[in-house]
């Protein structure tokens, strides 16, 4: 077990301004932060962006959530709003990599995610506490974002400890009951499990996790002054985290010609159709599922 | 019959920047427009508010489509960006109540509302298309938002003849095929009718009309200070166009206590949940259930 003590938990909401689960927990947990108190543990709650909340935006200049690479957050000449927001969040939970933090960002998406832990890296801790949520709440699914030595440039990167949780299907702008009550529940199991570290017990945790190693993202098929021709395939759009086989449906174009999976082996699409990528060219990304053998102390 | 011919048909997309299955199809349309083409019916196709599809926003300034109140229309002390593109659009398509145009005005939801005709007067001609589209389309239904001699602010309004088509669920700033497909199937059917009765042919109508007449806004429950306190309870989530009975649950609050319906009969609540009516001050539109025996001439 790698059963290092934490200091603080830290849980973000509201990094971008139109995921309003996230958000609405964190207004919930800190009229009332008597509801995050363990014994052994400390929490506090804050609002990643909160100009852009106000907005019901997810961003007012740039997406806050890719503005966490070491060197533009030394760089004082990048001053756009979530730049100089960035910087803010760094200096009171960071810094970068050395954190002693453990960080919860909160997430939403209109794909149909259902409740998925991102990891940004391989760190043991956080294989081990994954492990113990999908072992303890069947919905949850592990999606690790790790790119070669690609520096990430996510909140969550700010502390070796922690990961963002993604929830969907949820349309921007909305709140969606069952999706508020089942994230509240994965962040209140994740302090149980972080309790029992802190009081050096020993969680029951299973031999292997599953877990969806990204691979590639996908753009939606486009003319060359990149107008949009193509859909997500109906018998592929909703179904996250399902394999996609070489030759299975994957786009329509808007003329209703079906376009195929051309890849060499099986992948399991995520994000699929996830509104705010569409400005990224992003329609989904590709992923590997992996059993993963869980290392012990 | 109200056959009264048809002289031109003007299907509006993009009324709202982030709806984008409208914007798309007009796309499509104008891309070919043989698509449309019928031998005695002539049809346009048009952006309704550029700038905003652009930037993949409901509006710029304000909502477009609530600013074709005829004074407002009039009144050249009114800037703001929509406030200029409704002067725009008026001159194209009005003069308002006065136009002798067919208008259909393509919009979206997050709203599980299936194909909804959201019709703004009572005009015979309009009930006997619906009842066509409803008896050849089983997914379609009639909603009538008129609210007493309280003129209407919508696109649709311009003119008498014609209906804003409403398609739900859909999450704000993305493309679903199955959606798209189903709308482009509706305008076509509609299309289908309007060139029968320019040819003096009589559709075969049913006898009457089940419509879902406006009666009233719902909004959420908010502190003094206007602070959501509740969500759409999850035995309400989507299901829109359900009677809604006294004592009912409604709402969940944020610490999970249910609120429940309390009006004297029973309802038939429709844009559940809608995004963009959060800043409305809408949770939803309760409307009443009506069967109407439609006139023959």
């Amino acid at each position: 077990m790698s059963n290092k003590h934490i200091r603080q938990v830290v849980i973000v909401g509201g990094t971008h301004g139109n995921e309003r689960i996230g958000l609405y927990l964190v207004k919930k947990f800190n009229q009332d932060p008597s509801l995050l108190v363990r014994p052994n543990l400390s929490t506090t709650c804050l609002i990643g962006n909160p100009q852009a909340c106000n907005e019901n935006r997810r961003y007012i200049e740039t997406d806050l959530n890719r503005c966490f690479i070491k060197a533009d957050l030394e760089n004082n000449l990048l001053g756009r709003h979530e730049e100089k927001q960035a910087k803010v969040l760094h200096q009171q939970l960071g810094p970068k990599g050395n954190s002693e933090n453990f960080l919860l960002d909160l997430h939403s998406t209109t794909a149909n995610m259902g409740m998925t832990l991102i990891l940004v890296n391989g760190h043991p801790f956080n294989l081990h506490l994954a492990a113990y949520l999908t072992h303890h709440n069947p919905h949850v699914r592990i999606y690790r974002w790790t790119q070669g030595d690609q520096e990430n440039a996510f909140v969550s990167s700010l502390c070796q400890l922690g990961f963002a949780i993604e929830v969907g299907p949820i349309p921007q702008g909305i709140l969606l009951a069952s999706l508020f009550k089942e994230t509240e529940t994965l962040i209140h199991q994740t302090l149980d499990y972080l309790e029992q570290i802190n009081r050096d017990s020993s969680p029951l945790l299973p031999k292997t996790l599953t877990l969806f190693q990204h691979l590639e993202v996908v753009d939606f098929p486009k003319t060359p002054g990149g107008e949009l021709t193509a859909m997500v395939h109906p018998q592929l759009q909703g179904r996250d985290y399902q394999p996609l086989n070489p030759g299975d449906p994957m786009f329509l174009t808007l003329d209703d010609q079906t376009l195929f999976y051309k890849g060499c082996s099986t992948v399991w699409p995520i994000f699929i159709n996830e509104a705010a990528y569409y400005e990224k060219g992003v329609a989904m990304c590709l992923t590997q599922k992996q059993d993963i053998p869980l290392q012990r102390d």
